[in-house]
């Protein structure tokens, strides 16, 4: 059971906006949650500028490094969009127009189309374009790398195509357990824990403002069985009378 | 004045709660907020889980790659918490435990203090412990590299001793303007501005869901001169009657 393949996966953040801070990045946010949701582990975020050569780095590096890549951002028509190019130098391709896509572009825009909307259809050479029946505006995928949109609500959209295309793996199990107790307190108890169950991890998150606790307490793992021991050990090893919740 | 030598950062997120969406990360904003507001360039944000080969390599390439780096997390005393002595791997050295932060720790607990409560005065053998007027407990920096903690409250806290530490360059001036134009229809206006004044970083934001505006244009650089006359320029370009309004 243990020895199952977990699918990994990282996640690129493409803009200036983000590392100057005008901008706070909620998409890896959007995406950590349905790859936990899909059993695909998130092992990276990484954030660069607009910068093609800095992109086409970071895609070339990732790409081999992890299962999935999901790159967000930067796929607009202007000159600070270079997403695309980036992406097709990481798998050292070209890029060329993508008919149906710049055939859809036509026809949203009609007489205002202009070659900045049409930049839209470019792609890597060599890319699938993934559309599902919610999704019907074509999502870029190199090989293993996704190329999503920046804007939040779009990239939301988006991630129903992820779904269907990445799949449902084993789901990962997690449960919490809030303290009044602090960390310096709860270490020797998580370090018998986390001897004990090797498959479990264990996730200690101290809190300054949350009047109702001091720790959150947290057992994370894909055998709900071990996860659940993991708990129940923990809980048992709390000195008795010391106020605690779980969740489940 | 173009070739005025920027600090350049990296910021390193620690921790599986931000990898599994478990927690929307903050600090990494804050932090560039602030460097922003010091004239440094935040150039990449990069969030690893709670493993220590992986922060020591993340820290030794970032710290030869940039001026500055900020690590956030894996700082309090638990199993996962494993960040400094990736720091002093990062950097070849090892561990020792700072004497006057472990008297502050062993007053403030008292008879309740623990061998996990003194982990928190580990640092890398060679480390400054940084301590200013308003932020007395010290702040580990090794080198180039500052060790700041994951709760948002306490690494809020301490960025007035990044502040203090690595203080004020040249500060970046930024404009925007906001109009009802799309990108497609933009561009051309863009490319103009773009290739006119090479020092100052264009940019270009869609929205989806603001009823005021279509685009937001930023006008960001370091010579204020350059800035305005570039969204001036920008702004003689819209085509007449067309709304837009500017900030500042």
């Amino acid at each position: 059971m243990t020895d199952e393949v977990v699918p990994t996966a990282a996640a690129l953040v493409i803009g200036n906006e983000i590392l100057s801070g005008k901008v706070q990045d909620t998409n890896s946010r959007d995406l950590a949650l349905l790859l936990r949701r899909l059993g695909v582990r998130l092992q990276e975020i990484l954030v660069v500028p607009d910068d093609r050569a800095r992109i086409a780095g970071a895609v070339a590096h990732l790409s081999k490094s992890f299962d999935w890549v999901f790159t967000s951002g930067g796929v607009g028509p202007t000159h600070d969009d270079v997403t695309i190019e980036a992406v097709a130098d990481a798998f050292g391709v070209g890029t060329t127009t993508h008919g149906e896509t710049a055939d859809l572009i036509r026809r949203h825009y009609g007489d205002r189309c202009t070659e900045g909307h049409l930049r839209m259809a470019l792609v890597p050479e060599g890319a699938a374009l993934e559309v599902i029946e919610s999704v019907r505006w074509p999502t870029v995928r190199m090989r293993n790398t996704f190329v999503l949109p920046g804007i939040p609500e779009v990239f939301r959209m988006k991630l129903a195509v992820v779904e269907a295309v990445v799949g449902r793996h084993r789901p990962f199990v997690s449960h919490a357990v809030y303290t009044n107790m602090d960390e310096g307190h709860l270490k020797p108890l998580l370090d018998a824990v986390v001897e004990a169950f090797p498959n479990v991890d264990v996730g200690s998150y101290p809190t300054w403002t949350d009047p109702r606790f001091r720790t959150k307490l947290t057992f994370d793992g894909l055998e709900e069985g071990a996860v659940v021991a993991a708990k129940e050990r923990f809980l048992a090893s709390l000195p008795a009378g010391e106020p605690q919740w779980t969740d489940p």
